[in-house]
């Protein structure tokens, strides 16, 4: 670890949670170059929805570097990047009914929320952003305003404007129609608050702590939206391609997002890849208007094509339905067991925040379960949420022996709250 | 092409320019799916200073691939990236005398601007940044308001502020010292203008039109940084990692930038991967600060650790200045032969801006470039400079020929000016 | 009127609702160039609560003038501040056990709170300001960026930013108490919401329709600014200097705000003049830190003096409350004949708004008012409420008679709505 | 002085450098209570052109005060105000041949600035607006965004933006064409600087310290604004009503400024008023978009018609031409004699700088000068220049008197520099 103290930024983090070097991972496993294995509930903040180093992927990937393949195209065609095209509409738009043109953005998570911003701006000639309490949008001036987050949003070191805040799904009690407020505002010329360019919203808040916004709730945000002239855009980021049962996270909801954010998951085998899934009627772009070196990720289009096909047929989905509900019925056992009237388990798919009501409670169960070789993250506000966020595909025996080892993390620790 | 007319959004650019779909590339050519070979003088913006799918990279990563090391790690400790991060050191840092933390930001060059920014400004608690006349910085709203083109100013739909814009080096002609305006404003306090965070510079506005800041003017700037207490970043994503005959662009000049922003060829294959060189003493971040999930790129360690070895002896570097010279010698001709007032020659190593005056001509001079079988884009404003970035390891056979179907593109359209 | 028009901007708003030429002006009465008297609902927009031409203070500017007192000072000492000075410490702050420094700014509302926002900016070191739905500040735009008007603030051509909107008490309903969002907001450190430097209040929204901030509603506010450090600052400079009844709007709700806006009534005769009253342990500005040429006025301190001592013993403000009174039960009454659900009376002391629930209704009601030689203005969202703001000491012939002339202009305009 | 040190705040500055509480004032002179007569170089920052308590607006107040005229109106008709629009036309607009309409704003110059700022701003669609280094235009957000001034600029607690600075006619020099570097920005759609919405300038910086700027330059940024669609804004509040030598300051320059902001002497008797001259063209105001509660102030329209009167013929602009001579010749001889190369003399009219290059010098001077009964102000960068701003009407034995003083308190400070 030496190398990383002298040489890397004191910015550094993870490694800081995770002390080991890792070498080698494969499924639901890292192992550090010790031999020591881990099983992973962290899937690289959410990327690794297919585990680590897929062999279908692998093998790919391998043939591509093998013959050459173009390896980046920037916005140019390749014959890679068609092929992800098409299988994206054949897989994933077509059976739905869906008609969205694909934007690929700068392949991080947070370009594909700045486009999106962008576009919603000039679409509406608006400037005002809705954004919610606990929203995570990414780190760059334009999704960071957009992001709750006070630690990140200080260290703008500049004022993050230009965004309304909104109170999410929830956070005035089950009971409270959060956004009645703005639906009053909205309709009041004097509120001081200017008709919206766009609600951006996650459907279920990871990095906030895991929070679900509720179905009826989604619907109300669509129709403010839709009623008031503005852009709903859905960040699936984290919580899309999968993780929640199905590949987006909205599908059942009946709602139709303006434009749709993906990135992480896209590109199957952790490479950068992110896009924007636009209504052709908002597809307003001029050629060049939003660029990026680093848009055209061959290789990620290769895995990626290898990923969508995990979405041809129902096995994945059933599965993560099947797994999710395993860990939701352990999860809730141990709330029970615990016996902490402020210990919550929210969730949905494979997806899970064991909210312990205690930053300094979650950090002791973080590095107890690191010690049993569970890798785990916590989130939400002072980070008192544990987040499970397996690998879909996890072999069952991993996931029953991760959540062993977080059980008795969480056990082990109790005192720390 | 049918594909992507139905599928992608109307954004699309570089596919338009160059109106093929490739399939394979090496070295200096990209190939399309008929077979028919281009030469690249593009090298993917700037990206691929070591040709496509380079033969000794190809083979580490075929071999990391298949030992299924860790593919993406956010900023955890792996193998690759501690041999990338002590091969840095050893080859770049170390015989430079050079004192730098590495901090690896998002993949693109606009995130590592976009951290240079937050740390500046953290470490400075000021707010306002210096940056130049036809800046290019990059697209998210942080490093956007650093960049001079209006078209992608324009996109954003919100103000983009807390930048003071001042002319680079030569803009008011050759015997204007464009700093000496800032000097009297930073000694006034009357000025209106604030003692800035940073300074934030390309030595060599790629984008911008390949202007080339003369010494003694980087020296003023480092100088005047220096006297106001503001940091000096210098944005070498483009003109970086040997691009003009050694790694860094300013090397030779004497300055020592605080924050260095790389990303484009550092990870040597076209791998996504950004990082920015911080002073220790301006190392001020909190753990976690600036985060993004596609910080730890694995393969593009690999591939950058074997781009860097090609720093360790004097071979590339000599032959991109032999390159270059090369390049100006023929460009310097064509313009004799032109003989048209406004066309001007520039550039300094294996980047060259052939400033035709007119975009109407650059554009036709592109097409007809493209149909020379010559990949080459113009940049600049109302684009009309024909930018050559061939790859610096470009076989000599290629760059001749590619010389003379850039020199023939040019005469061919002389008319269009 | 020719000559207004020919000669005067588009922009002139009140001599196109009340259509004549005004010479003279006395008491409740403004007197046309034709002799024809009208009786003045409107007292200058809250600025005449002591009527028109007050011959006491008529007779003390008379005096001063004729000595050639200093007429504009700046902030020099004179003998004439020195008086007002005394006077306000003697007759205000002294029997209310209150310990303000006070600070002329520059002589209109608008500017009084661009001081009061500068330092409340300043003392606390934050820049975000909550303030609430349908408030009114002023125009220029530190001021205006607080004000919920959408026209007002859309003249500003540019982002007005650095303020949080949140709903002013009733906005929900009267079961909702509007705070509780805040309240969890600000606890929350990733809710996206900010400790702020100052709440800026109106206890009594006048230009957003005369809505009534409940005692419990100010307190619960005062007590949520000082559990997260930031300022109260009070606009009272529209219900404060004896609107309600007493000095200050806040007088009786034990709420001690941190800075107390005055303009309008505080210089007696219709005289600029506008003043901070600034907790001595928030007193931080540097001398001239906030100047203004027309600081010094010292006609409105000899009239402001002879207006304080209107508050010397309990007359007036007893005027106020019998008078007021009347003015309810008389509303009261017309809105019970209207016999529609949408009208609602709001008012406190000699301030109350007739909303009529329709902006055509409101204009219709304001034209056959002045028809009937009465001057009134309607105000709130779409201008949809008659507001009610006599001089206060409004004899009480002529208060009934335009009374009565309101209750038939409105009666006789119900078709409008 | 202990009332004002007790109960006034701490913000309180022109009390502390002239240590007096004045009780009386005529012509060019102060009184204080103790009978002490000052001669007076200030004249209200420029308020007060034609001196204390002029005798014929006296007369002009008395009467209209003892008739009960309006005093208060808003934007109401008045016989006042009537009679002030009328002269105004036919003494300053008719004989010039200038077409304005007349928008009287809150009644401070920060406000006229902020008026003509948002209709520049509507009238154009767009946003930034260019000020220039040293400039003075007020404190109120938007205003102070266009002042130089830093102390001024730190008081505001958030970014003050849309504004770009450039530098003022001499700023770099006696032979640097200052616009040339705009000219090639606006030019430049890379540069970063979009087209303006406006240009505000004063022909003379006042506060900034007394800079002139040639006809030359105006006749320049005059030419720029058109050729680019920006507005012209002039800034006549303090060197226009005749400081000059004539009506506006720009008179004979040949520019005419698209919107002039006129205060401080427009009033005549040191009363509130500002006024935007407006061309017609770009009097797209809605009625009532911008609003200010003493827009109307009849004594001010009084006194200000009085005011007027002395432009009907020569004599008062020639005597400001005679006496400006002598004031320059005078300081021209101090300069002289003090044998110092730092020290510089500026001025046009009635105004004069004399730059003596140190603050600690021009402290101790105008303390000096003090004590010699004279009042004076420094101004400039670290407050280094005295700034001779008589009334206009000033004696000649008052003016005479006063310069004696003034090079004595010089003279006898030389060693504070």
């Amino acid at each position: 670890m030496e190398v990383f103290e002298q040489l890397e930024s004191r910015i550094r983090g993870y490694c800081r949670t995770w002390p080991a070097v890792f070498d080698r991972a494969k499924g639901a496993r890292q192992i550090d170059e010790n031999g020591k294995e881990y099983i992973d509930f962290f899937a690289g903040a959410g990327v690794l929805n297919f585990g680590h180093n897929d062999d279908r992927m692998k093998a790919a990937l391998l043939r591509y570097l093998e013959s050459d393949g173009v390896t980046h195209s920037l916005d140019m065609a390749t014959t890679a990047k068609r092929t992800f095209l098409q299988t994206f509409h054949d897989v994933v738009l077509k059976p739905r009914g869906l008609d969205y043109r694909m934007q690929f953005t700068g392949p991080t998570g947070s370009n594909a929320v700045e486009a999106a911003l962008k576009l919603a701006r000039k679409v509406t000639g608006r400037r005002t952003v809705v954004a919610f309490t606990n929203g995570f949008h990414g780190m760059t001036l334009g999704s960071l305003a957009c992001t709750g987050n006070a630690k990140y949003r200080d260290a703008a070191g500049v004022p993050l404007e230009h965004v309304v805040r909104a109170p999410f799904d929830g956070y005035l009690g089950e009971d409270v129609d959060t956004l009645e407020e703005l639906r009053r505002m909205l309709a009041d010329p004097s509120s001081g608050v200017a008709p919206p360019a766009a609600f951006v919203v996650e459907t279920i808040q990871a990095e906030g702590g895991v929070n679900v916004a509720r179905t009826a709730w989604l619907k109300g945000l669509a129709e403010l939206a839709k009623a008031h002239g503005a852009l709903l855009i859905v960040d699936d980021i984290q919580v899309g391609v999968g993780r929640t049962g199905s590949y987006f996270s909205f599908d059942g909801t009946g709602i139709e997002p303006d434009i749709v954010c993906l990135a992480k998951g896209i590109g199957g085998y952790g490479l950068p890849l992110a896009v924007c899934l636009v209504k052709p009627e908002h597809d307003q772009w001029s050629p060049g208007e939003h660029t990026g070196t680093f848009r055209g990720q061959d290789l990620a289009f290769v895995a990626g094509t290898v990923a969508l096909s995990y979405f041809a047929d129902d096995a994945l989905c059933d599965a993560v339905k099947r797994k999710g509900a395993k860990t939701h019925g352990r999860l809730d056992a141990l709330v029970e067991s615990l016996g902490r009237p402020e210990v919550d388990l929210r969730g949905r798919g494979m997806i899970h925040g064991l909210d312990l009501g205690s930053g300094a409670w979650a950090t002791a169960a973080t590095k107890a379960a690191f010690e049993r070789q569970l890798i785990i993250s916590p989130c939400g506000p002072s980070g008192r949420v544990m987040k499970v966020i397996a690998p879909l595909n996890i072999p069952d025996a991993d996931l029953d022996a991760g959540l062993d080892r977080l059980c008795e993390a969480v056990q082990a620790t109790k005192g720390a709250a």
